[in-house]
């Protein structure tokens, strides 16, 4: 997606540790405008997949997920990485380590929100390892739904966590994929 | 909002100690064509505000102000709970009681993001006391950027939270005010 390549190029930041910083128009300040380009841009991929549920989780994955479910006119879930008081009642769950963060945490839906008769279309910002989309993919099969497929809108290529998936084949779609990057030169190498 | 009422007598759940779930619509599981409409609403009550930003926290806010960021067409800029090493350089901090999870937490934004020149609508999903909003107000305080008003979907009224920012003279606008519940009847009743 040419738009979100110009994006990254002309707004994004890259820090030591393969840090690529966009969240002046991703995940922190979020450019809806150029969200809603996404979510037509992920209803044109995945339109032929009979998708009925989108998935995706808390938080940076909310505002993409939405404009989504907007074009596709159906709802969105979003997983919860901790056991709130206001989830009652029976919870599908699995662990997710952060490659952020450093730790590992729960997420986690609800049983009456996703399961047989669901072709689910999972959505996040970004794909690196994988780890969140592997652990939301486990929560589509525990479910007994269908797995549509991934939509990210940036994968780091070079982490090789979307090709994993590829390989299961599981239909992967990054928007953008990054094969290299420079926090010295500030250059972006984009995959094909 | 009548739409907004009758989706929570038919479709919320009452439970002991004053939980209105509605993770069937709002929190969990989002119904995108009604905050569409949520968004409409909200446009209408602040259209005249000179408002360029929408401020919100994280989680369950963000899909409802990219709805209101959506109808004003500026961007939506969501408070994290927790410090990650993806949000560099200076920030404006508080902290926040959550009276759902019995915890203090802070919440924060990119200075980058917020600041003078700004007129900003805070959304949330839920009022009570109004620790978040209480926390977002004061945000916007510290950056120098002029508060619009607060756009709630849900309000407790007898939490008083709401009230007590309308004695501030700021302008609350919920979509539906909660006078009372009763968890064995199940009955709600609405402030006209």
């Amino acid at each position: 997606m040419e738009l979100l390549k110009n994006k990254i190029l002309n707004e994004g930041e890259i820090y030591e540790g393969n840090v690529l910083k966009v969240d002046c128009f991703l995940n922190h300040q979020i450019d809806v405008s150029f969200l809603s380009e996404v979510g037509k841009e992920f209803h044109r991929l995945f339109k032929d997949q009979g998708v009925n549920k989108i998935l995706t989780i808390e938080a940076s994955g909310i505002a993409i997920a939405s404009m989504v479910a907007q074009e596709f006119g159906c709802p969105l879930l979003f997983a919860k990485k901790t056991k709130t008081k206001n989830i009652a009642g029976d919870v599908y769950t699995t662990a997710v380590e952060s490659y952020t963060h450093g730790t590992t945490y729960t997420i986690m839906v609800s049983k009456r929100f996703l399961g047989k008769g669901d072709k689910v279309l999972i959505v996040d910002d970004f794909l690196a390892i994988g780890n969140a989309l592997n652990g939301l993919i486990e929560l589509v099969k525990e479910s007994g739904a269908e797995l549509a497929g991934c939509g990210v809108v940036i994968e780091k290529g070079y982490q090789g966590g979307g090709d994993k998936l590829r390989e299961q084949g599981i239909k992967v779609e990054s928007l953008a994929i990054v094969e290299s990057m420079n926090h010295e030169t500030g250059e972006i190498v984009f995959r094909d």
